[in-house]
């Protein structure tokens, strides 16, 4: 029933354009009472991203799960790759929605506070990671916004490709690319005891960083990661 | 006329709350006809946000002016102060004006897509400024998000304040977190021949930073400011 009502809708949204379609029309062509749409979808606008609730609620569980051993960042960017998940599930849908949501502007509003609630999500987790250290609000309002930017340039390079390219390799690439400025993976102050990939950290191990004065520090901060990882722990 | 608009806007706003208000009640406290009020703005929420579109124009012209020899970074940080200007400006109205949003879904949808305007507009800018280098739009994205969270982190804690901290040194201390991350004030591979405060960058000049494996990036890069700060150019 949900599916066929979103089905329905599609339908007639790429027919006859969003705005000039009404729930009425949804309705008839889903053969199914009013009623039974406003059971599934709180408004018209709902029914063009169905699957948001669902995912905002997997990622509320994804973080309550994580200890305190998990890597914050590490986290996040798992976290975000839900909605990745979510989008390319359903390759065309995703597509043709995202074409109508650019043409529309009540829908790309929706979608902005879709956005925004997956950002909170993000940041009150690392909020609570990083609570009690010096700045940790900050840090975690700009980690989030960080990772929900990179997560959705790589989205947006998939979907514009009209789902050609890989999705989960563009994501991936954008969140490493986060990653390697805000998070060090196997980095014991923030990971202790976690499952990271990279050799065990040990606190009295130390890393030389010889580095030209004139390096943006975006390079810099690559230089470290090579050692950190070709360094044999 | 404008300014007269808004006053009474406001005042019934508070008054009757956002919802219960008409623009009819706005134009008949404010004394003038309904066409004079659409002839400011467009619908009832623009009101609420008089002065975006100015600020949006201030800050495309600021970034517009800018050249190749100033720091990208500290540029989007700058043009992210004029929205903190803006505020600071009327520092009452800002404060009941953000009370209002987040009481009215429909206000906070609205602030919402002018945030992602500005977050745009610093976007497109470093999306120049870093064109044909390496994942340089998703580095732009990523910096844009970085520096409109930490500048909303800042704000935000002015206007929870009801605007008795100080404005200025909490949107500076934010964004100073960002370029901490993101930009090396004074890095010549970045900002050659700016006027950063900083030592002059020589490309020939090192900088040895030794650092516990354990320690997390965000402290590393800490530790590399402070070097390029302390060292003698």
């Amino acid at each position: 029933m949900r599916d066929s009502l979103v089905a329905a809708a599609f339908q007639l949204f790429l027919e006859r354009g969003y705005e000039q379609t009404t729930v009425d029309d949804i309705v008839t062509l889903a053969g199914v009472g009013r009623r039974s749409f406003f059971r599934y979808f709180p408004s018209k606008e709902d029914v063009v991203f169905p699957d948001h609730e669902r995912c905002l609620a997997d990622m509320t569980e994804l973080l309550g799960r994580s200890g305190d051993a998990d890597d914050p960042v590490a986290q996040v960017c798992d976290a975000a790759r839900l909605v990745l998940r979510m989008y390319a599930e359903k390759p065309t849908f995703s597509v043709q929605r995202y074409r109508l949501t650019r043409k529309v502007p009540g829908l790309r509003a929706y979608e902005l506070s879709v956005v925004w609630r997956y950002e909170r999500a993000l940041a009150e987790y690392l909020r609570g990671r990083f609570a009690g250290r010096p700045d940790g609000t900050l840090r975690a309002d700009v980690i989030a916004a960080a990772v929900v930017a990179a997560h959705n340039n790589g989205l947006r390079s998939w979907l514009r490709s009209d789902g050609r390219s890989d999705a989960t390799a563009e994501v991936d690439h954008a969140l490493a690319h986060v990653q390697q400025i805000f998070g060090t993976p196997g980095s014991s102050a923030e990971t202790a005891g976690s499952a990271a990939p990279a050799t065990p950290a040990t606190e009295e191990d130390v890393v030389v960083v010889i580095s030209k004065r004139g390096a943006p520090m975006w390079r810099v901060v690559q230089e470290i990661e090579t050692t950190f990882g070709r360094d044999p722990g």
